[in-house]
């Protein structure tokens, strides 16, 4: 399959792997650019130092291309956009932002950009700042996710009404199948989260992928709705925002709740009970750790199974 | 296309009209099995009386199956369900209750049951009481909803992997589209919800049908958690329950405020202000009042259309 994802990031399969805090460092995005999809570097958990050692073991890693998750609100932001470009990675997704601030900088010196929205508002901002692609993700996705509480189903069939950027879904797809129905509603490719950050090349800790592994429905939560939304596992932690919350906890409070590091504290560290254990709702699906090759191998068998049991389907 | 679903109801299209309350009345669910659908009464907001009423006037106005959709937790379950057999009525949609209770006593009078669930462990209690087919109801869908908050895209792959029943997808479907994306995860039909409700043969109000097209992203929120969760359009009422929920009101304070009777004031008599407004996600994609014929066509053309886009499809 060629399309215009495929084309603009100069990729083999349409396969975004999302940048996800303390899960997707050097070696989980070179193993998915290496193994035809589009890796990403999430600069989320780091500062600029690590997020260059980062970008330079990639690139040695791999000669695919490969690309950073850039969140625009981090404070050392305009620093990592000058290390990105100066080191050569010519794919950037940016985030949590607007994304007029920095796509013209990054697109000037060669790096194509994507954006990362929620909802049309963010989408039509994309358009207008000029972006290359945009990524939609919806309410299953894990991490931040929008106030609106689009799902992906709902969510694409919006954004591709308003723009008609190349576009990219996101939030719970961790399947052949869920691509193909993602990219039967418009998309052209998909952004996959949790399922690699199950994977063996990703840094989260073993803990936390086991934690994946024993997740059902109803496993995770979209909380914190006062602060920022963050789709959580309902450990401990996520126990205490929730009995502050149901009692009408202001955002002072549920601030010193959280406190600071919790990510790190649980998806890099292991802490299960006091950790911030961010994850997508798909993650109940997920059943084993395994090699990014294998898992890409099985997302275009199931894709392609999926489209030969639809191509005669005609009503 | 002759699926399980179709050959099961006896249908052209495996398409299912939700029962929802005050909008699925007789001349809904008749014009939706008269063009090629299964309609399906509403029992939700009827006595047996009205019941009987809207069994024989879409009896008369169709010689094609017709269906009833029964929440087994009305206080006239008993009665309605000896009347819905008596009057010939073959198709069930149970849903609201324990599945085991009345599927056996249907089905020796003949009649096929299928029911809705919003997570595993109602569909293995299908399974156990030997329904014919299950309705899978995702987060997005309007009106009563699941406590796991599973979106669509999740909930299909959940529910097909512990059954394998006929499945109906259900939850942010009005387009040709989302349909075939919902059936290419495994489902075998869809349950169409709100875009039936904004029909011309829908009985809700003008006013109601109105503020369906009116409506935008994040029009809509699942609420009411402390109680049982329902999608509600955010009108004033809503913003009532959210302000005290968000100071962490107790189910009793927000009994109270919910009161009685507020569905029907909304929906049915149109009052924007005070009534409950229950509708899915998916009603900010719809834009014009149809009639169930243009509606299905349409879907049927975007379903085709997407098929042809997507069959030459492989990685």
């Amino acid at each position: 399959m060629k399309n215009r994802i495929t084309e603009l990031f100069n990729i083999k399969y349409p396969i975004v792997q999302g940048g996800m805090v303390w899960c997707s460092g050097w070696e989980l995005a070179s193993a998915v650019s290496e193994n035809g999809g589009l890796g990403l570097i999430g600069a989320g958990s780091m500062d600029a130092k690590t997020l260059g050692v980062h970008i330079d073991k990639a690139l040695a890693a791999t000669s695919k291309p490969v690309g950073v998750n850039l969140p625009l609100l981090k404070p050392e932001v305009s620093d990592m956009v000058d290390m990105i470009i100066a080191k050569g990675i010519k794919v950037v997704f940016t985030s949590a932002g607007n994304p007029k601030t920095w796509t013209k900088k990054f697109q000037d010196a060669g790096v194509t950009v994507a954006h990362v929205v929620a909802n049309t508002k963010f989408a039509k901002k994309c358009e207008e700042a000029g972006v290359d692609a945009i990524v939609a993700e919806g309410f299953e996705a894990g991490g931040h996710n929008g106030r609106e509480e689009t799902t992906t189903l709902t969510l694409i069939p919006h954004i591709r009404k308003v723009t008609s950027l190349p576009l990219i879904a996101a939030g719970g797809i961790a399947s052949g199948e869920a691509m193909y129905a993602t990219m039967s509603l418009g998309a052209e490719g998909v952004q996959i989260g949790s399922l690699f950050a199950s994977a063996e090349e990703s840094s989260a800790h073993a803990n936390f992928k086991q934690r994946i592994l024993d997740s059902v429905e109803g496993s995770t939560q979209l909380s914190l709705k006062k602060l920022t939304p963050v789709r959580l596992i309902k450990n401990e932690f996520y126990k205490n925002i929730h009995d502050a919350e149901y009692q009408g906890a202001e955002k002072e409070e549920l601030l010193e709740i959280l406190g600071r590091g919790r990510s790190k504290r649980g998806i890099f560290e292991g802490d299960m009970v006091d950790g911030e254990l961010e994850i997508g709702q798909i993650a109940a699906m997920i059943d084993k750790v395994e090699p990014v090759y294998d898992i890409i191998k099985r997302l275009i068998e199931e894709f392609n199974t999926t489209a030969d049991k639809m191509s005669p389907a005609k009503l």
